[in-house]
């Protein structure tokens, strides 16, 4: 039978709700938005005692099923002040799947300045003080944690900028080898578990099992199919596990939407420095390691190991939208470099994206060189370090646009924009401008119809059809987060119809239900109508679903294009 | 006739526009909110081309109405993104009058980086370069502005605050001695000024003659029997001219909603220290001035010049408003510190109150400890030297928050709210949450009737009358401040009926109108209608007209009382 964990931090104590696998909200993004959605004061501050931390795997976790271990994290976010749910790999979803846990809530302030450890067993869970772990590093912290409670864990963990709720900080979980480098990024979700004092969720895996599915015949039927489906798309078959996300980096740049210099430009000089192709001949000549899977069970295995010249292991990955961030949208082309930051990104706990575009803006600004490698490095120890300019890059993109009086400051609802110029991928600017997230390109993926040819084709430049494109895309997203799929089972999913097939015939034959097509489809909206809902609550309006000017009115090279998708269309979006 | 000033940055011209002395939008904020409110698109980035910085005095101001010459100053707010009228003394307003010029209009980003001065004259007006004014403070630029421009002008600058377009930042206006001591405080017009790379407006007295009314005798008779109604006010005609504003020091701690360490406490345990008598001692023991009009013909005289030991000059008064943010907000007890800390805002160009608000959150963030006032006098010229830290600060209450983690962050649409806690006077609650601009005291002062007595009582501690009191006051606030009187004449109108009569029997006579106390109500209205409606479009909801979750939460010592006038009354204020 499973659970949803209810963590008090003011009454500092732990309750168990029984939570049955087809109960609704089943799992994931579904069960965060839901909770956040109907249990937090939309207009609460997200720091304050109303806020709650929701943490959930997909119904189809911890099953078996191909790349099913993804977890979801939400909250109101610091970063927006709207809802959140941040999607992350690594281990701590499968983990809490196999324990039978439907999700953790987190709530309150505690009443003191302990530093806290949820430890999460098969017997049993409890908070415990441990304020030896206080302003430590996620990978130091990472290490006492498995010091102390042994190797068979995974954690989640917040670094330095998470104690100090700085809106950038992320929650970080281990990935197969125990390492803190997959986070779920966006949002600044770590500042809310700073404020609660809870610097890690330890969850033992010992006592874990593959949770009972209905008929599991049917099931490993399915996810069989499922997976050779996933193998035999060039996509999640060969492109992916081949040259990870970063494969994106020549193509994007090539369709002239790569923003480079706080989204001054549309293409960089150095792409072939930091592409997918030379970062794929570094790896393998210094004995690093490609095809490495985020999380336990992904046969899609797109990340991979990162090495330095002399073969010691420097970060994960680093991925396509980290090595944008830090690369070309700071004019720095030095994969090194970037490994460097994504690897204090990962240790400090912050995201990569808004901390990337938050340094774009400070160049901008004057703070430092775009290009300046050294300058950046200096300014994430900052970040750790807590001084001033540290805490104003790791508040985001916007409060460092404020401080440096700087105009052109690409967010939305806060959120900065990730790797894909707007201008010259019409879709993903909808998604950008719609999204109940913020900037985020995850919620409504339309580069791969812009520009990849996944899914049909829809013109990239032209402003006709991308709300539709948008709208489809961010349904069906919201459906598939709450699966605890990786998102990129979708690109299989838009030109092979028998894989949503699959994925229903797992549901089904995992919670002994009858689920359909249509069923899916409605399950998006839902779970979109409720995000929508908070947010209006917390005061968004068809005002916040807007790029920034810039993005309207300043053409991007190579196209001479702007994001002119008219605003009454964009209102229409969520028309469902 | 009056004219138009049309200033644009980019093309480096500026235009006249004819604008007859009755022409609506007369002056003032119906003037300044009129203009913002139809010209510029509320959405637009604040520091972008699309905002306007506009400047109108009032339609009595130069025609030697006593009181008469306050200058409104508005835009699009950096610090709310809403829309803003910020209201100021000093001769600027005058000067402009008596040249006949309705308003200034500042479009555009110019194409370079030189520092501009705007040179008004009798004879016409010009945009010079002067980079060597770049990276003054106000008292500096003034100095070198009359070295230039001669003894006979009245200046308008902003220091290294505008300058850096941080959202603290003033507008400067010259007093009678020819110092920068008079602000455009609130909401950050300085930064718009800084972002179209203006420093100065420089207006040359030569040639100024009082504008010509169309009844003269009728209007000196008016303006005469108004001038002897302010004088027998008791506080318009003893209580102002004697203590200053700070009188109200005591007042509103025995009341107890002196805000005290960032809005923990209602009183100060160091109010004697800093009491508008214990000011009034010191300036006369050390040979300073009380009854110091901050503009020509003001009759109220409610400043003063503040000197040090040996008599040399500090700053003027300061005022009621200064004295609490750097005062008992920040735990300090000590007048000549905050004199110190007057003067390095006026020359920095920081609003005294967002600007102690901004030290009040970061006090409580543990950046410094509450009570260290040369810890803040440090913290002022980081400000004026753009280190980071002093760029967190000059961005305001809200910004500062963020970058501290902190929770308890008094804001209202991003502006700080002034010394009067909203627990404890909840009509002047009503109008922090709901006004146009922010949590402003001037827009609505209920404490008038929650506690001075003045206008009627309306129990302070209660929920109940709140809502009409401030509505009512809003709606005359609008109008007062388009006449370019002083607020402070205010109280007389409360008490005295003839007053009002007084002031359109000033305007009839003026503008040979016949408008009556219908006409200046329904003014009040329709400027309100006009902001509202431009915040509107700017994305503000009903959820922005609220105070933050703590005053209705944390109850205030020594009351005991929360904010707790209704939502849905509050919704209600701008049914008219």
């Amino acid at each position: 039978m499973r659970k949803l964990l209810r963590v008090n931090m003011g009454e500092l104590s732990v309750k168990e709700e029984v939570w049955p696998a087809e109960r609704e909200p089943i799992g994931g993004r579904q069960l965060t938005s839901s909770i956040v959605s109907s249990e937090i004061p939309a207009t609460c501050h997200p720091l304050s005692a109303h806020n709650k931390l929701v943490v959930a795997p997909g119904w189809l976790g911890g099953t078996g099923a191909p790349s099913s271990g993804r977890l979801s994290v939400g909250a109101k976010s610091p970063l927006t002040d709207g809802i959140k749910e941040s999607n992350v790999g690594g281990n701590a979803g499968v983990a809490l799947s196999r324990l039978g846990i439907a999700g953790v809530v987190v709530e309150g302030l505690p009443p003191d300045d302990n530093i806290r450890v949820l430890h999460v067993t098969a017997d049993g869970t409890e908070l415990l003080v441990d304020n030896e772990l206080k302003g430590l590093g996620n990978y130091d912290a990472t290490d006492k944690l498995r010091e102390k409670f042994g190797e068979n864990i995974s954690c989640m963990t917040i670094g330095q900028a998470g104690e100090m709720r700085l809106a950038a900080a992320t929650i970080a979980t281990t990935d197969e080898e125990g390492r803190p480098t997959r986070h779920a990024g966006r949002g600044g979700l770590g500042a809310v578990m700073g404020s609660k004092g809870l610097k890690a969720i330890v969850i033992d895996k010992e006592g874990g099992q593959r949770p009972e599915s209905a008929d599991r015949e049917a099931f490993n039927k399915a996810a069989k199919r499922f997976a050779q489906l996933l193998s035999e798309h060039v996509v999640t078959g060969t492109n992916l596990p081949t040259w990870g996300t970063n494969l994106l980096a020549k193509v994007i740049n090539d369709a002239g939407l790569y923003p480079t210099r706080n989204f001054q430009e549309g293409q960089f000089e150095l792409v072939d420095n930091v592409s997918g192709e030379t970062q794929r001949e570094t790896i393998l000549a210094r004995g690093g390691q490609t095809r490495h899977a985020c999380h336990h069970g992904c046969t899609i295995a797109c990340s991979a190991i990162y090495v330095d010249e002399d073969g010691e292991f420097v970060t994960k990955g680093p991925e396509y939208e980290t090595i944008w961030a830090h690369g070309a949208n700071c004019g720095i082309g030095d994969l090194d470099a970037i490994a460097r930051m994504d690897r204090l990104d990962d240790d400090i706990g912050l995201d990569t994206i808004e901390t990337g575009a938050a340094i774009g803006v400070a160049m901008e600004g004057g703070l430092l060189e775009f290009g300046d490698a050294e300058g950046v490095i200096r300014l994430l120890e900052e970040v750790r370090e807590g001084t001033p300019l540290g805490r104003i890059i790791g508040s985001g993109a916007a409060v460092t646009g404020r401080a440096c009086g700087v105009r052109r400051v690409p967010v939305v609802k806060g959120q900065a924009l990730p790797a894909y110029d707007p201008r010259s991928a019409k879709g993903i600017g909808v998604t950008y401008a719609t999204s109940t997230m913020g900037a985020d390109h995850t919620t409504g993926y339309a580069i791969a119809q812009n520009i990849l040819g996944v899914g049909g084709d829809v013109a990239p430049l032209k402003p006709e059809g991308q709300v539709d494109l948008s709208r489809t895309a961010q349904i069906a997203t919201a459906a598939l987060d709450a699966t605890g799929l990786c998102l990129f089972v979708a690109f299989c999913m838009l030109d092979v119809p028998e894989t949503l097939d699959m994925v229903l015939a797992m549901t089904n034959a995992h919670l002994g239900t009858s689920v359909d097509e249509d069923w899916w489809t409605e399950l998006g909206k839902e779970i979109l109508r409720k995000e929508r809902d908070f947010n209006a609550r917390a005061g968004f309006t068809a005002v916040d679903d807007r790029l920034p000017d810039f993005f309207e009115e300043e053409p991007l090279l190579p196209h001479g294009t702007v994001f002119d998708v008219p605003h009454d269309e964009l209102d229409t979006v969520f028309d469902f």
